[in-house]
Formats: structure tokens, sequence, C-alpha cells
């Protein structure tokens, strides 16, 4: 039950990557020290918290060299970040938590990572995947306590940023693939809305609601990834004001399934953003939330079933139970017509919910039911993320104190559609001027 | 200008796809002999023609032999197929049609793969395909007159099929890369409902568009490869008549830009369909398909430049000027806000025509202005394909007689969206009641 997150603080290590890139602009820091405070705290925290499934660390430290060598290349010029083990590289494997694809490397760098390392980003690595980015965990463990999960199925990169091994890592959300361990290893996470992070390069799942994201430390760090990530130029985020904004209290159909320290955080954080002047009201959710689940499970099992279809049918003996028992059988029992009317449904509560988010800036909702659970068998409860991965709207979780275990909480924030910017706005706002209970 | 397709008729390489897979299954034929004959076929005709992008004979023999040895593994047991070289194998190449692929390997095979594989299919190999799926051409000339572009970018697809090389191959539309080659070699072309065809493993160009197809010699062929790349129970077309098929006559807004040719047998084949008892109608498009190319320029130049991020950005040198100074140029110069308002100006065609289609069974309209161009430069114009690849409703185009050069012209059938079991029996009824023409 160590916790691995009492490092003593003061390395570059601890930056987030927003005030790394500005102390590596301003002369004050090189790539490769902080790669190399990156690798020490690697090597100090990763025999207990296993968030790595590739690294090198002659190739990070080459990738540094050459860039405090070299020209400015861009805004992430030095910062090292990591990659779910989803995602592919041209230098190192993409194992996809499976055996069947353990040292097997591609032939390119996927989209997100052609466009950070062109930034003058540095790779350090591969960070640990459930298999599939399913629900067969891998080995991670919580830094803040490693008895427990740290959360997948992105679980390598929020174990990685939350023990401060790196600033920032990928991750992807088919379902709470991001927001939940980012939250559960207390840090900032971010789900963009649906394709605005391309995924060429990234792994299938279940097409229809795979999203590519990030965790991070900072939401100023969001920003910064996600203007290079896009091709896209930069834009700061401007200082707004919480006071004015206009935020729905979603407690969702599912409030009764939150453990009660997070009801209070949450009950907590609208009273403060209601202080702080923010208009708060309390969000109807469109009828047909209760029902979704079903036609989320029915499209999810379908186009997951058939993403699967050579490792099913070629290396079906290396696959876990878990998948063919579970997400793929269900998937090959549903017709085509149910997975079409199934799809149907969930069109059609997106309408909804895009109309009844207009009344609204942003929606504040729990990010987890509770704390990390113990134990690693499981990655924990997606029900507060699964809504907003299939209607593709944009989420934040923000870290928010601890819960009664010492382990990390979150709070998230939800932007509508196609409005990331505003949302970031409106979460850095909030990360400033309303969660300094955290 | 030699034509290719005077070959002498009766070997095994002339059978269809659905009836090889009879022969074979009724013990007439072995897949040996099937592959060797299409083999024997490339070797005469390949030369000419340059369809292929990697073959390996010893390979395809192989994997014939072993079926020839084993049990029946399913609906395409012993049926030979080619693969446009941007869809992933693990045991060949995938190219992309690019000097930076060349040689290279993925780790896998495509869902489309691994699924006909499983179910008995052979691959041949891999057909030649523009750079990227885009506009630069490889080196595929038109069986029927060497002299003339296939069509593209599924160039080595509907030339391999056209000449018999093999009875089916499959090729992407993000355009009008399926439909157009395949009028342009008389063959029957099959663009499905977007992502019917799952595209894992193929390679990405404008992902909102990219749809994974197949070309092949009759209709059944495509119902009897449709249902193993989907995953699903065979379902075989049931014989429909033409008599009370509701089909609407769409000339388009591009109407003029037609041939003569063309607009003379789309004539004749609206007024033989009525003289069998169709219902035909003058279908008039929904407002806005005159200034919709637009909003699918934008679209297109943004994704594609993206999902080319690491071509671009680290192997810039070995794209052609055609991509890099065309869509991806116009990409990058796209801003976010115009990307999804233009994609919101998509949305809202898609509906209309949706509506709009609720009165008829089928479109009919043409494949492609014309015969195919000559000279290999340039693979011919899109404009009758652009507005059902962006709208995703399912195409399939007919071999229809020949044009004033004595090229292969086509009629196109459209279906409703995921409706494209009904289009396929209404093409099938077609194919045998009407186009007797041809």
């Amino acid at each position: 039950m160590t916790n691995v997150c009492k490092f003593p603080l003061g390395t570059p290590a601890d930056l987030t990557a927003s005030e790394a890139a500005s102390a590596i602009a301003a002369g004050k820091l090189t790539a490769e020290a902080l790669v190399r405070a990156c690798l020490d705290r690697i090597a100090e925290t990763e025999p207990a918290v296993h968030a790595w499934a590739f690294l090198d660390e002659k190739l990070a430290l080459e990738q540094a060299r050459a860039l405090d060598k070299g020209p400015r290349r861009g805004p992430l010029h030095g910062v090292p970040f990591g990659l779910k083990d989803i995602i592919e590289t041209a230098d190192m494997p993409t194992g996809h938590g499976s055996p069947i694809y353990a040292g097997k490397r591609g032939a390119r760098d996927a989209v997100c990572v052609a466009a950070c390392r062109s930034a003058g980003g540095v790779v350090l690595g591969k960070t640990v995947t459930t298999e599939f980015a399913h629900r067969h965990p891998g080995a991670t463990r919580n830094p803040h306590n490693t008895a427990h999960t740290p959360g997948g199925s992105s679980s390598g990169s929020a174990a990685a940023v939350g023990a401060r091994m790196a600033p920032a890592a990928f991750g992807t959300q088919t379902t709470g693939s991001t927001i939940r361990p980012a939250a559960f290893c207390g840090t900032v996470g971010y789900k963009p809305s649906y394709r605005d992070f391309p995924v060429t390069g990234v792994g299938d799942n279940v097409p229809s609601f795979d999203t590519l994201g990030l965790i991070a430390r900072s939401v100023d760090d969001l920003a910064l990834f996600r203007y290079v990530v896009m091709g896209l130029p930069q834009r700061p985020l401007a200082a707004v004001s919480v006071k004015g904004l206009r935020v729905g209290f979603c407690r969702s159909a599912f409030w009764d399934r939150a453990e009660p320290a997070t009801r209070s955080l949450l009950e907590r954080t609208a009273e403060a953003l209601a202080g702080a002047g923010a208009k708060l009201s309390d969000f109807k959710m469109p009828d047909g939330e209760a029902t979704l689940p079903e036609a989320v499970r029915k499209v999810s099992g379908y186009e997951f079933a058939r993403a699967m279809t050579y490792e099913r049918l070629y290396h079906g003996d290396k696959l876990s139970r878990a998948l063919l028992d579970g997400r793929a059988a269900d998937g090959l029992n549903c017709s085509y017509e149910d997975y079409r009317a199934a799809e149907r449904t969930i069109l059609g509560y997106r309408e909804r919910l895009y109309a009844a988010m207009e009344a609204v800036d942003i929606l504040l909702t729990p990010s987890a039911p509770g704390e990390a659970p113990e134990g690693i068998g499981r990655t924990g409860d997606a029900i507060f993320n699964n809504l907003w991965t299939t209607t593709h709207v944009p989420a934040v979780t923000l870290p928010a104190g601890k819960g009664p275990k010492g382990l990390p909480l979150g709070v998230q924030l939800i932007g509508r559609l196609h409005q990331d910017h505003r949302l970031l706005e409106a979460a850095k706002a909030i990360e400033g001027q309303v969660l300094d209970f955290r």
C-alpha cells in the first residue's frame, strides 16, 4: 500500500507541461534535464506502479539532446509525453495490451505522435493499456495507493502522470477510459469532442465512440497539446471569470451510484460556483437517459466484435475470456437491424442533449462514483462517463481533493459539442477560482 | 491501345465469384485450379495492364492448396480476391501507392481480409492504388483499351476484375474511387452504406467519407462478400421483380457534365425500367446540391491534411505535388470553425436527402460522365459519385454496354441508407431483367 506520490518536490519532473515548455523556451531548462528528471522519477516509482509497457531511456534522451542542439521546433519543444500502448509509433513497438502484438512495430507514427514530435515533443514511451483498451487489466497500480486500481483502460497514462513520471500522456476513451483513470490518479483528463483529435494510427475498439484524449496536470496543458494534435495554430486560453458562467448541475439518472463523498464534493463544488457568481441550474437530462446504456451496449458490442475480427479468428487463444465472453460475444449475437436501431436511438438522444445544452455553458457532474476501488482486477465503473462518450461532447476532469480513503476525487465538466475551447476556458477558471479546496 | 479483354473465354478465371464458389463447393473445381487460372490470366494481361502492386504466386497457391486439403471454411471457400494496396495484411507489404511505404508490412490483417480469409477466400495480392487513395495515379491501364485510364483511386482493383485476373477485389471510395473505376473497367462496383464494411486496417484518407467497397462481376458476388465482411450470416438475394419498383431518375444538378452517350444510356435505361413495370419518377434532389461540393471540399481537405500528418511532416519529399499542393494545402488553410460549419451543411443535406428518398426504393443516375478518358495521368471526374459518398448512402454500378469509343459504360443505382440488401436485390433484378442490351 505504498503511496508513491510522496516524492520530494522540486525536480523538473514536477513541472506541468506548460511550465516546462516555458522554462525550456526561456533557456532555464534543457529538454535533456527534463527527460532525465522524468526518467529518474520513473526509476524511483515504476517498480511499484508499472505504468509503462515500453520504455527506452536511450531513445528518449537522444530525442531530447537532438532538440537541445537544434532550433526551436514548436510549442512542445522539449516536453516529454507518454503514449497509451494502442497508439502506433514507427520506432517503438505497439503492444495493445495483448501478447498477440508483443514487440510488434507499425510502419508509421500515429497522427498525434507525428504532430507532437514535429512540435518538439519527446515520446518517453508506451504506457500500459488494458487488453485492446477493453476491460482485461494490465499490471498498473494507482500511484496514490498501489493496492488500488489506477482505472482503465488508459491505466498507464493516468498512473504515469499521477506519479509525475511524465507531465502528459495520451489516452483514449470508448466508455470511460480517459476521464475515470485521470480522476482516480489525481490528474486532469480531457476527452475532446468526438474526432477533434484524429485517430489515424490509434487502435480501433468501437469506432462510433473511440475518442483520443489527453491526461495532464493543468488545463493549460490540455490547450497546449490540443492545437498541436489538431494541426491548428496555438490559441491560448483567455482568462474568463466564473461569474456569469451558466453551469448546469447534472446529477444524472445514476446519482444514487455516486458515493457519499462524491455527492458531497459535487454539492460543495456547485455551492462554491454559485458563491463565485456562476449561474447554477439543475440540469435535467433529456428523456431516455436510463435506457441509453442498452443501446450503447448493442452498438459497442457489434462494432467491437468486428474491430477484433483478425484477433478473434486468428489469435483467439491469446485473448482474455473477458473480451471473448463479454463484449465480443455480445456483439456477435447482435443483428444488423438491432445495431442500426440502437444507433438511431443514440442519434436521437444526442440531438435532444445538444438542444438541452444550449441553455448552459457547461455541465458539472461526477467524474466517477468515488475513489479508485481496491484491487487491480477491475478498473472501476464508467457509469458517469459513458453518456458523454456516446454523445460525443467534450469532457474534462479536474482533481478536487481526496476521499475518505485518502485517494483522489475529481469533478467532471462537460462542454457543448465542438465548443472545446470554451470548455477549457471555463475549466481553467474553475481550476483557479473554485477548486482551491482540493 | 491493346484491348486485353479479348481473351479466350472458358477458363475458371472467367467464372464470377459466386459461380466459382458454387463449383468448388460442388467438387467441380479446386481452389488451386482457380487460382492457377487467375495467375495464368495475370501472366497474360498484367504486362499491359499493371493492376498489381504486389503479387506472390507461391503464397497464393499455398493458400489455395491448404484450402483444397482442409475442410470447407465458409462461403468464400477457394475464391481468390485482390486487395487495394491501402488494406493491411500481415503476410504481404502494404504500399499505399507511395515510396514511403514501399515494401513495408503491417502487424495484422485488416478486418475485411481476416473475415474473407477465415471464410475460405484466397488473397491473390495487392492492387495498385493512386498515392494514398488520392489523385496521383499509379501505372495501371484500362484493360479495355490500355491507352485509357482505369479510373481511380481503386485503379488496380477495377482493372484486375475488368481483365478477369481476379473475380473480385476490394476498393475504397472517399470521393468516387470505387464506382467510377468499376464503371470504366466494365465491372460491377459496390460502395456500401458508410461503415457497413469495417475499415479497421484500411488506410485513412478522409475518415468522414472513407468507405470500403467491392468490385466484382455480378450482383450476387457483392452479396456473397457483403455478409462475410460484415461478420453476419449469409443472406441470399431474393428474386424480386422490377415491376412495381419505385425508381427515382436522378439527373442531378450536373446532368450537363454527362456525355451524350451517358445521357442517352440513362434515358434508355429509365424507359426500359418503365417498360418492365417499374414506377419511374423524376427525382428532384434536395436544395443545396450545387453548393454541397464546396462543403465537401472543406471537410475533405481538413481531414485529409490531418490524416497525412506523419507523411507530410516526416516524408514530405516523397509526396506528390498533387497531394501537397492540392487537398492537403487546402485543408491546412481551413479553420476549425469553417470545417465544422461545412460539416453541418453536409449533415443538413443528408437529412433532407434521406427524407426525399423515402418516396423511392432506389435512384437511377450516371456512374460517371462517360467512358474512361484517354491517358493515364488523370483518373476521371467524380462528379456523379461524390454526393453519394458524402451522404453515406449505398451505391452500385452495373455495366451497361459500350460508349462511342468502345469502352464500357455503367449505370449507377443508389439505395436508401442502411438498406443495402434491398439495393442489391433491386440491382440483381435490373441486372437480369433490364440491362440485357449491354
